[in-house]
């Protein structure tokens, strides 16, 4: 089977590509730890830490798509598989079991602050090759700060 | 912390809960199949294919929910990481890279039918423990049910 | 043309199959005879049960697509054709013609504990081969059952 | 009971009545019709004219609703029971079982040209009595005529 | 103040203006009318025939803005100020006070038949000289007919 | 027939029952003035005044309802035949034949001057008698001097 | 704890928090009942009447939200216990068992009205006192007279 | 006045009656409880739980009209008056007065956990003589459950 | 390829086919006019006429898809490229650069009365052939009049 | 320019216009100060607090509408300007930067307590020369009186 | 007629003018290009392919109308009139007359590569002289990837 | 209480601050000024004025929230209180009284001009510190250039 036939030239999607893969591993993985975290949330804060990680859910889950279906806009395969997921992640992980809010808010808020500087670095390496992609990235970013900003404050 | 306390007793909350648990897997692992799918596909019938993945991910993104908050409601903690989905699940994988539009339907109505069978057993052994749960599993089995029955008819 | 392969062992899926079938004529003659009332009704309450007739027609409609989807679901081709719907329905037929309107809640008060006694039928015979089909059967029954109260306080 | 006054004489009373019951019963039949393919359909492009066979259910099922309350209105009363569709229609039939989209593509090609071919002689049976009744058969043909080439373009 | 330039020829522009000044003032009446019963009603089907008087209402503003607006378009002034209604409307007029349901559904019912018949007159006239016009009057006439058999059928 | 039973002793009956049919007349008269002049404006605002005539209207459509039913809730039938709207208004009334956009502006904000005059009586008026009366008439009369406004800066 | 702070002096909060506490049962009391007689109905006006009280319990629900909480605004707690409602209403209460359609219409007439003499009496008493209370208790008046004339209109 | 003719037997009904009547009780009960700690709140999480108790009240009235309808659909009288459920409720009563938010979710995770006790003997007891209204049981247990869990998290 | 097989005869097919196709090239250089207009105005009335001009691409846009369809639907092909459309269009054309208000509101006053006079032709024309067509091109030319008269209203 | 005519005598006017000017400036600097302790919200209930100072920004951003609409209307001009609102102001100010929400919430509570004083004044003023105005204030005082009380509970 | 001052330089206004122009060039002939296709398809997967070519027609006419606005408020006079769209566009034109699926498919995957290609041209042409304009070109290349991804992935 | 921890270093913090709360001055003045006209506007145009200001002010409370949020999101307190924009910004102001329309439009033209450059300058500037604000501001600036041509389109 041939390969999508990109707009760019190699050198270019080659950097676009791996910062989309890269974004896209981010993304997923954020998307399954606000959901661990969402269903095993306890204290006096639940109801409101509860829906506020849906939020983050549904940011990582439609910028997930975004990336992965620019990636392959640009001929590079995404790989979102559980396998792919749980090998590269760089995040830090989640305990099992229950919750407490306060803990939950201060591990989102270290979680966003290491997944926005892996995109700051994206969006520099993508300024000449692709700005397409860049202005994608940059707006997935303004959010994740946004949320960054909103958790923090919290704390 | 102290465990939600359950409206189960002990015997009939452990198997409740494996059977919410192991749905859990079998759902997030279906929605990031039939993600990758929705994202590398190729072939005549892209478009239509590319779309009804959708509504496998929006089914399995709802079950993940629904299983997981009922598996916390009778005291259980639903475990939903990317590194237990990828170590627990039971599905077949897909292929990195383009995957041709037949390949696909007939990957997602083997694995359609792979996870049926598992839910299948689900509500036989939950029948007598806990017929709330049952009833969950029941209802996310009819909607399996009918994609199964709408992907095996496109073969 | 290979039959869809169902979920179920061969002798559940006859059960089931026959409950579907059933079923299904009893919603697209009930639907038909609805129609026809709606269109022919007279009286002083025209207004109110031309009405309350559609929301049978879609009830009875909602349903014949949900066991029709079924049937197929589990391997059994359903038959609604109208050849089938008029010799196999055991429904009372309406007068053509002028209806008047206490008639016709007299007669759809009677038509539909006619079909309520054969869903309690299919409900009992489905419990053991197939519970995703008795789920679906129960809910059906419910709203005819509502239904049947309400046509039924008005005579 | 007496009969709805008519806005027509009696000669145009006539020629509109019937044919808005012969309408009623292509209606109904191809309502039937496209239903059971609906359900029974197999092959590459199931899902896509599952859909679009329902397209023709929601054409099918508004039109028979406004010809038969145009008949009434003009003091005739339609009929619309299974019985009797079943045994006046023209349309033909489909087999029962498992049908293949190409097949059903052209045979509900060939069933719409067979109803538009009826409602072109019945627009020019009704100019003359009854405008307003001829007015609505050509807004229905218009709607079949579009469904006509769109099935037709896919065979 | 020069006049709006007609599509029309003078002799077209007349009937088909005399055609639609007649049809605003029954259409506003009309909705004069329908509203002082709907507010005067009395008797057990109070509650449907008041909200059913408001269909006639709506009919009948909606049908006022097509007349008056397709008038002014072919050059024509249309009148719709009170005096001019009170003194031209051909309609019978409902007495003061309360008014019985059952009454009411009488006098709308005539009052609608008479209303058709004179849209019926004008359906005619404007045949020839302006089939834009007409196919309105159709289209309004056939909304009265329908309302005319549902207030027939409740007496 | 008897009577409503109204809330009321019979002198606030009566006072309140006068405020509420002047003010009926009022409002019939000036939706029947504003869709005039909505329909024959001409000039080079014509867009942006046959548009606000709407709102005017909408308002006065929506008031007549208002104030009918708070009449006959009260015990008063009100009137709002197309005769009596003639006889009694006290609204100035349009010429026949083309408006002028300048023109219309300068008649509606003089004719809702005079109805806002007469509606601030009638609020002074139900003070005592029925406070629910008054408060309603204010909410009216807050939109008129509204609007009463908005005409106005154009001029 | 210590009390809400109110707005209002002494006095003025002791008659305004009486009268919303009265209005308070009242409008408790009336949803019940209306529930009570909606599920209970028996008639040929069965579905108009078992659809008119939805529209008493959707205001009488409204309308203790806003009494309540107008209640805790000026520093009166609202008591709304099953038990005060039981003990302090004032209203007649419905027999068990089946209800009539005509008699349900007599006794809810009945019922606005005393509750309707009741408002009026509060809506006196608050003038002075708290002009922002007898604003909201006038605004529910309206309505309870609006559904008084409504269901006396039937009878 | 004739009973409705329910479609199960008399054993069966008495037992699904008794069910649906006692849920009546604990819902109507629960809405009342919930509104009451609504109203009379106070505390650092005041608005989350004012909020939250509103979703109690929401599941607790569409609970009460599904239970009590389908009572009635089976032809035994609902009764929820007042004073019946002043006298049978056997959930425990709030105080009157502020009441603080800790309180509040205590006292709401016991009630809901006293009622779901008493809706799983329900759903025992319902199971043979009447799955349509045991399935109905097990829909409201499974939402007061997951709403058990939520209150209870934040303890 | 073989052409679509048309409900019509050869005569009639012709007919309609030339009428649709002229009022395609009519109806897309309309839009793209009213386009031109919309983005290169000046003038106090801006704000209104643009806002306007966009109605007119709407109807354009809107009319263009249903003749195009039509015509395919009776196996005529539309052809609305940009060279036809430039080749073959009456309708007089814009200058380059600023446009004023009032030249644009004349210009579209004019180009609106050359298309209609077309369109009555084809009205006309297709009386006898085609109906259906007919009835099509009246509900688009009484849009056209309509602007027609909105636009000449501001002259 | 010439003022916009007023409604109302000039006694009426002038004291209508300095409550309403009044009210404006309160209203405008409440929607600054819960703007900025919006954004420079910080703390554990962070979430919850930045919420609901939206919903305090909407209510005084309609409020402000309101108000300068009715000055304009009883022709007083209002002055809403950056320097006007800065300079009369009678609202305590937020400091500079980060603000703890315990502090918002009491800073907040006591900004509505002093804003709905003057608003009572204003109620009392304006019985007389106006009830419009005044209808308007109180509608504004009861939504700012229950903010209070929701956010006092809080404290 | 003075020309719209613009927020750019000389230079940079002409770069970005041009830029733009040629934009709205490819974008009108991308329009006009996909209804053709989509109203002369053919083939076995014309409906998906027809609904597919109304998502290209969607994005290209958004497109037109920000390219064109974003010129004019610029300075420069958009030209989208037919002739010179015909003149100037640089995209290959569609056959006349029936058009198959899978040529169409080839056909907008190539056309979409040249647009895509000059849009890159003029995102890099405009970073310096205008980021606001590239920006806007960005987010419409952005989309037509990835069209053109969905197109090429059917081939 | 500490800052919020930025994603940018301490240099490019500075500079996107001040950009973001130089923006945050000019979009509050920029309300309050759009409003203060919109209240006072007089003249032919005053509907269309008086609407289209409207837009204006969406447009800056829009934009206020967003740069307000962003300054917090990276670190920076906003600040928009009364004093603080009066003090600081550079906006011309409105006199008081009644304004006329074409002066209106005039001065709202010069007012966009002014803010316009000033967010040129904040785009040069935070290119390199913060390519996510940057984008925000070329995301405001071009709706910003977008009314600046609409209002400069009208003098």
């Amino acid at each position: 089977m041939a390969a999508i036939k990109s707009p760019l030239p190699d050198d270019a999607q080659k950097v676009a590509g791996e910062a989309l893969q890269g974004s896209l591993i981010d993304l997923i993985d954020l998307s399954l730890t606000a959901k661990q975290a969402h269903w095993n949330l306890t204290g006096r804060n639940f109801k409101v830490v509860h829906e506020h990680l849906d939020e983050i859910v549904a940011l990582a889950r439609g910028g997930q798509d975004d990336v992965a279906e620019r990636a392959v806009a640009i001929g590079v395969n995404p790989d979102g598989r559980a396998r792919t997921v749980a090998d590269r992640t760089k995040n830090p992980q989640l305990e099992a079991g229950y919750l407490a809010d306060d803990k939950v808010v201060a591990a989102i808020t270290d979680l966003l602050a290491q997944i926005i500087a892996r995109f700051r670095e994206r969006i520099t390496a993508t300024d000449e090759p692709d700005p397409v992609t860049q202005d994608l990235l940059i707006a997935i970013a303004r959010e994740l700060e946004k949320q960054h900003w909103m958790f923090q404050a919290q704390t």
